[in-house]
């Protein structure tokens, strides 16, 4: 699966890279979308795929390139010098950092562009897939209530909490979910709690670790929630709330599967994937 | 056509303002809009649907639109203080002048977002179309050479002067012309020309702007291609070589035109937008 998204991306950011594209703004591109990634939200989109059959291989990958992409683009954007100034990002030098915040912003641009031109490529196979694939996932990054919108609540006097931690991360994670039901001809609506769930566990375990990491142990500047003024459900609950929040959030998440051929895997995969979620020091304490 | 153009405009925006959208974000969406925009590439987009039959109006809506928002996108964008740091726009305020860096981000990536939602949304009566629909409108905005690719080029050490044009300015126009046979189930591939010729007109008549108007005539800060030492084609010909070259781009794209129901309105749609495209001064005295 990891491999499988890997391929993926890669050929799709090869086929945006002809001889007459701007060189920094390849390199910056490349760096934006290879640079450690755990990949949480594509491999999430493929296993669903998966679950529900997967007879449109290509689109699936399109599916999940797209929701990566997005992802890498609204990174390249949070890490401005205008939002959090950070100039790490999983241990390496931001896009900002590394080629100046004009090639920062573009490479965003450019890589939310190249969501939709590999979801259209990929499309022409199955072409009445694609409206609703394109709204599904527009919906998670855009206005009134995907990731842009989330960021945007930080630029606002007060947010309410759950709206901003919904679109700031629950959105893209319920278009991941869904967007791979859709990529394979399925009904995605049985695959929002799904996501829905995880994007909330994902919010709480960022608070987590920004309250209680270091950045040698993160590979970003730590401790914004707080410097920011941030709404953070570490905040609202306390450490110990905080933590005992994430794992029913992730029970909750494994009961949602909807019973398909792949949901005892899917099961286990969200399960795997949820125990490297909590910082390991909180782990430890509460066990 | 104009009215056609705000209409569509106006839906499209209202669609993504929900209530939970936040509303700083909804406020320099439609300041980046609603600005006294010339709205010359949907309404070319439209022209050339029109002349192809425009059998399915929706979906050209959809695709001038998606052209306009692309286009209000790259100039909330291009304002910003590490790009052309431009307080005005067409006598207004930039959008991040009046909303500050951050949002002036959000609001060109939700616009780039909520173009592809509108072509998405209105795809889902003519599926079929929607494959080379977004491919065509992701060429002119993308890597490799579409507006964000010419806007890049400015980052590099050099440029060449016709791939930075062609893709600044050039690659938004021929998206608007093709996009607009494509909407309307026609051949795209006739249609490139006119697109080719009419961006090149633009981009030496807003180098002319550039370089003869004051601040006052443009409603934009002037003279930033010599002081941002950008390619410019006033600088490599001269003013009086420029403006001969604008006339003979604009014969070129009316003789481009192909054969169809509507050619003859639309030669004289074309020849009337561009006797407005020199600056005034210029045309005075080359007559």
């Amino acid at each position: 699966m990891a491999q499988r998204v890997e391929s993926a991306l890669e050929a799709a950011v090869a086929r945006a890279e002809t001889p007459n594209a701007p060189p920094l703004l390849s390199a910056a591109v490349r760096h934006a979308v290879f640079s450690g990634g755990a990949r949480v939200r594509p491999q999430l989109c493929l296993a669903i795929a998966q679950a529900c059959g997967d007879d449109e291989p290509g689109l699936s990958d399109a599916a999940a390139v797209a929701i990566e992409f997005l992802h890498c683009a609204s990174l390249a954007h949070d890490d401005l010098p205008c939002f959090d100034d950070a100039a790490t990002r999983r241990g390496r030098p931001s896009v900002h950092a590394l080629y100046g915040a004009p090639l920062a912003v573009l490479a965003g641009d450019a890589l939310i562009v190249m969501a939709f031109d590999t979801l259209a490529n990929a499309g022409q196979t199955a072409p009445l897939r694609l409206p609703a694939l394109l709204s599904t996932i527009t919906r998670g990054v855009g206005m009134p209530a995907g990731i842009v919108a989330g960021q945007a609540w930080e630029s606002e006097p007060s947010a309410p909490v759950e709206v901003y931690h919904q679109a700031k991360t629950g959105a893209l994670f319920v278009a991941a979910t869904m967007s791979g039901a859709i990529a394979a001809g399925a009904d995605p609506s049985p695959w929002r709690a799904l996501g829905e769930r995880l994007g909330a566990a994902y919010q709480v375990a960022d608070d987590l670790a920004d309250a209680v990491l270091t950045e040698a142990d993160l590979g970003k500047p730590t401790g914004r929630d707080e410097a920011l003024h941030r709404p953070s459900l570490v905040r609202d609950l306390g450490l110990k709330g905080a933590y005992n929040r994430l794992q029913s959030l992730v029970g909750e998440a494994v009961d949602s599967i909807p019973s398909c051929a792949g949901a005892r895997e899917l099961r286990e995969l969200v399960r795997m994937q949820a125990t490297r979620l909590a910082p390991k020091q909180l782990a430890r304490s509460a066990a």
